[in-house]
């Protein structure tokens, strides 16, 4: 099934808003098989959309597109789909009771020019905004497709996801299996190496490595007439990979680790808490932005000036003195007054330079100690996330905090 | 003058990598006060990039390309380039020779195959690679121009600098100069609204809102002959936005609110704490993303749990009791308990429903209490977030925690 992806917005070519909805689609419409042949921004122009429809329709089964949905006067993705679909706009009233809802849900009056986006084209298939105003839909003329979302990234990502994403799947004829196992504490290169025996040759299943912030995915994907099918030679493909690079490997199914950090506290039925210096609170922020975390993290202490470490934790002034706040010495006291003040399962600490200040020849920017306490095993661990921005340096510190938890519960 | 980027190059398409050239050279165009009419990404596929072009010429002045001029097979945007602009590749003496200085000067061989790299079209302008071996060039037919440049963005960033831009500046007769004014706590409709009769009728100056994760962003562009009278059109016009949003507006240069709040707390010599529940973290993560804000930012507490809010806080079992953990009350003793604690100048605390578990008809999720505290203002906001998501709900609380702190200092 061959597509096109088509962003509607002035604003991106203003050049001031990167296109994260076109990355975000052309990931998903790959892992479902489909091929990506073009991408498209276009401006709020209607005789260009028409155009870029119009040739998009000449190689592809279906465009895709986003943005151009609000009730602005330039927002004119609805009727361009109309001219090139040969269909109209009617009033859907669905949609309309659906958009005074999430105005009365949200407290607000809904304004007049928003009954311009419940104007639907009169053959789609309605897909309801669960985050917002503007409905998308899917159109069909001619045996092609055109899918209109809105612009707005979370209204979008969440219709792709329930409305948008099961309606081409059930358009395809060949059915696209994949895992990605996710890994933290290995480089991309040698990751390939590692696995060029199983790479070389193989055309399905198929295995591609993607390096991400620290981070790198293997994808071991196979595409066959039944699910069935692809399922069993992925999971097979899997194993044999596993074999190899299991050790770096925190996910099979695309999950973050945070995610896998909160599933494992949560089963094992562990409280935690952290005491947090360069990171400023990611840690806490992260593991909370998992639902139903608050079964297992109690408390974090953002300990970023020497008077909280030693109000807070009980860090020794001394030790600040002699040792100085980036120390192993200091991430140690941190960690076991966190667990004297918190009592928790787990207690992990953390100390650095972030940078791009502060640094020094025998303290360099990037520099990180990350202390750790679970029962009788408590521990410092040094790190040096070297050569990199500051937030570089505080998300791969949260990183690799989180693959701590993760290794040692 | 008229644009288009065209981006070749199939990994983009299978959504592994963000076209971040296409960003950076729409500011760059933008900047220039060219106008940038598409964006288009197309893989390695002759008939697909000729189409491209073909149908670019019909409405612009100038095509920029990156991607495509390496040394494989699949490299064919040189090839593809003289048949639209009517040309024929010719060895270039001087790009095989910079390209030989540059491998002697890197220490490796040549390979054989990088000589097709240095095959220009005859009429071309060449630009020379300082990071790389593919050369660029521009081309000229019936008034119209190509520019094509390598896809690696470190070699395309220093070929635009270099060579690229200054071809182009010489061919502009107007100056674009524009401010954005960033805004919180108003919807985009509702800022269009008020902003109708000066966005009415208006050429030049431009007025154009933007919406964007809980954010509205108003963009105020104009097109002269010297860039003197750009600024002052655009100065003019900012005076009188400003008067109708100035509430809402955080910065008129686009500088992020967490931002716009770090420089505020620094340059008054403000201290800040903070007592997280809902938000877990991200308004001390935020804000100590910032370089130097350890001379404002102490210390921040993540009381998730009952017992660290009385513990760290000492909030009363009775108001948690009578109360419960999201309540005004609450909020209240967690800012009061926090300047107790740290003695900061500017303290702010947070409980809420984050969800998407535990709300009730009472406590919906997204209900969020904000307590906050500067000299003898204290006071409890109360907020309505009512976003799909528990990340958007902690978004925009967070969000809401910086423009309180940026309208009370």
């Amino acid at each position: 099934m061959k597509t096109a992806i088509l962003t509607v917005g002035t604003e991106i070519l203003f050049g001031q808003i990167v296109n994260t909805n076109t990355v975000y689609l052309t990931r998903e419409l790959n892992n479902l098989g489909f091929d990506v042949l073009y991408h498209y921004t276009v401006g709020d122009n209607p005789d260009r959309v028409t155009e870029m429809m119009e040739m998009a329709l000449k190689d592809v089964d279906v465009i895709i597109t986003t943005g151009g949905l609000g009730p602005t006067q330039d927002d004119l993705t609805k009727e361009v789909a109309c001219r090139v679909f040969k269909d109209e706009l009617i009033m859907n009233e669905t949609a309309l009771e659906a958009m005074k809802a999430y105005f009365t849900r949200t407290g607000r009056v809904m304004p007049e020019n928003n009954v311009k986006q419940a104007l639907m084209p009169s053959r789609s298939v309605v897909f309801q905004n669960d985050a917002g105003t503007a409905p998308g839909f899917a159109l069909e003329h001619d045996g092609k497709y055109i899918l209109c979302m809105p612009g707005v990234p979370r209204e979008m990502y969440r219709m792709w996801e329930i409305s948008a994403r099961p309606f081409l799947e059930r358009m395809s004829d060949s059915v696209l299996s994949y895992r990605m196992l996710r890994c933290f504490g290995v480089g991309e290169s040698h990751l390939e190496t590692m696995l060029l025996p199983l790479i070389d040759g193989q055309t399905d299943p198929t295995i591609a490595t993607y390096a991400k912030e620290g981070e790198c995915t293997v994808r071991v994907a196979s595409k066959r007439p039944t699910k069935a099918e692809a399922d069993a030679a992925v999971d097979e493909m899997v194993a044999k990979v596993d074999e190899i690079i299991g050790e770096y490997c925190f996910s099979h199914d695309n999950e973050d680790l945070v995610q896998v950090v909160a599933d494992k506290l949560l089963s094992k039925g562990l409280t935690i808490a952290s005491a947090e210096s360069c990171t400023g609170g990611l840690f806490a922020a992260a593991l909370t932005d998992i639902p139903g975390i608050s079964a297992s993290f109690m408390a974090g202490l953002v300990t970023y000036s020497n008077e909280a470490k030693m109000r807070d934790l009980g860090v020794s002034a001394d030790t600040l003195e002699k040792y100085g706040a980036v120390s192993e010495e200091t991430a140690r006291e941190m960690v076991e007054g966190l667990y004297e003040r918190t009592g928790c399962d787990v207690c992990i600490s953390v100390t650095g330079i972030a940078g791009p200040g502060g640094g020094t020849p025998e303290k360099p920017v990037g520099l990180v100690y990350i202390g750790f306490k679970y029962g009788d095993k408590c521990f410092v661990t040094k790190k040096l996330a070297s050569g990199a921005s500051r937030k570089w340096t505080r998300n791969h510190t949260l990183l690799s905090m989180l693959d701590i938890v993760r290794r040692n519960i």
